[in-house]
């Protein structure tokens, strides 16, 4: 584990948990002592800890920031070029390309769970952070798929159920419900706070759940939201048309029927994509078409739920 | 009590358990048949209702949705002319001109709970709903302030603070703290579900916050938001500013951080506004200068939170 904050730190217990063998790395003195004291194999040598991995075979998890994932990446090109690799990033067609060019030889499989918190560092982190939640275990053309069931068990031990999307649709889909709810939650803080202090004395539920992840820190919004500029321009511009249509139709008829029962009708989608009794589904992983059956089950919003032998198992609403 | 949905019901209930006389009436015969079976004074017919407040003088509360208050008024001008009244509507400058134009000899005293779920009608509601929430209580030039003590007394009774304010700057604030968040919540929600399937199964705790009041029922939305089109026009027209210059930093230098920075200040304003420790204040109600106390403490974000004899007590950060 390369990161120790609140996912490498989470991450880094629950393993521990169910019984892996783990050791972490970070350049954070104070990770380093806090999760030494609760008894981790912990050190700030990240250039040996990678090492290890390499000599040993280990799965390398790289739970660092995005700013640093590159310096990170050329790290382990040199000591652990062939290595078994993961990471935990927010966006995934950036990282990427950055293991293309500075790890090429690595066995890479792109993942992000789907779990987290305004919190960070060591001490915010838990082993049951990731339990019932998404976890995107990226194929693409070239991924290998021993590679990938390997990261797929690790998130099916910690509790996830595993997603699998290419990079690209995966930050396609993170646009529309992580980065663009973030800054949704910015301007309306902004617009609010702008206000003066009558808004704030009156503000109640509907403010301070649309303005709940404001708070995150400042850097972690916008390494997600920079890093993924690609695919998050064309959803903002769909939020900008929508808004812009909105505020034509109020200025002019006063109605806003179109805006609201669009809105309506999408919070319906959502529970009722939670709401559907799900079909069984298997892949085998050594079927020459794998790759394919993998990713239209996550595109068709399916999840593997275990990896036995050589398939996954899952199912689909 | 006219209207026995989920804030009428409510306050039926909350004013009776502090040992009010109160009787209700509302045109929707599941909700009278249910607050009947509670043991409730209620009826179907609203006219009576009026009729029976008018001879014993006592405070009418309408709240029936927006959609049918003037009809309500028109009943109220007409039975009870000069009746002590208020309302609970969330828009308060529109309500102020039906009063003015279809029951102009009332002592009328706009009001405004900051309370209600998703959910709504009889079954809905509960006592305890207004406990710890803001109350709206306008003050007008020609608010006759013994009127104005007695809408706070109800509102205090049933657990809530008193806010004194215009009617415009009452609409003002809702706009940003309330109907902006509710529109920005539908915006989000259209285009997360437009993404299909794949942002529906990775959603999680920023999207299920940010989308959470898209989720009301469309009517009530529209109710208030068409129902204060000029105050949120000006306040749309800024997150409008906001988004647009967001988008164009993200095409041309790929910077978020006014954006993200705005929004995380915002939210400590917030934070902050709530972690003030108040200094009191008391505003004499039979002053001449009276209306201007009560509304400055009010626009400086204060609240009452007694009503003793001619004093109103209260404080402010």
């Amino acid at each position: 584990m390369i990161g120790l904050g609140l996912i490498g730190g989470s991450l880094l217990r629950a393993a521990s948990a169910v019984g892996r063998v783990t050791w972490g790395a970070t350049a954070s003195e104070a990770d380093v002592t806090a999760a030494a004291a609760e008894g981790f194999d912990v050190s700030a040598d990240v250039e040996a800890a990678l090492r290890r991995a390499g000599e040993q075979d280990a799965l390398v998890v790289l739970a660092v920031p995005l700013t640093v994932i590159d310096d990170v990446l050329r790290k382990v090109g040199s000591v652990a070029p062939r290595c078994l690799l993961t990471d935990v990033a927010s966006v995934k067609s950036s990282v990427l390309t950055s293991v293309r060019r500075l790890a090429p030889q690595t066995r890479f499989v792109g993942g992000h769970p789907m779990a987290g918190t305004a919190e960070s560092g060591w001490r915010a982190g838990n082993a049951a952070l990731f339990g019932g939640a998404a976890w995107v275990a990226c194929v693409e053309e070239d991924t290998e798929l021993a590679a990938w069931a390997e990261v797929a068990r690790l998130a099916l031990d910690v509790g996830a159920h595993v997603v699998p999307l290419t990079a690209k649709t995966h930050d396609e889909a993170v646009a529309r419900i992580s980065h663009l709810p973030h800054l949704l939650a910015a301007v309306l803080a902004a617009v609010g706070a702008d206000g003066g202090p009558v808004p704030m004395a009156l503000a109640a539920g509907s403010y301070a759940d649309g303005t709940r992840v404001a708070g995150t820190r400042p850097e972690l919004v916008r390494g997600m939201t920079e890093g993924n500029r690609e695919a998050l321009l064309p959803v903002l511009d769909e939020a900008l048309g929508r808004l812009g249509a909105m505020r034509g139709s109020l200025a002019s008829t006063g109605g806003l029927a179109a805006t609201i029962n669009a809105g309506h009708k999408g919070a319906q989608a959502l529970a009722e994509a939670r709401d559907v009794t799900p079909t069984g589904v298997r892949v085998n992983l050594s079927a020459p078409d794998a790759r394919e059956g993998l990713r239209a089950l996550g595109e068709r919003g399916g999840r593997i739920t275990a990896v036995a032998d050589d398939t996954a198992i899952g199912e689909v609403g």
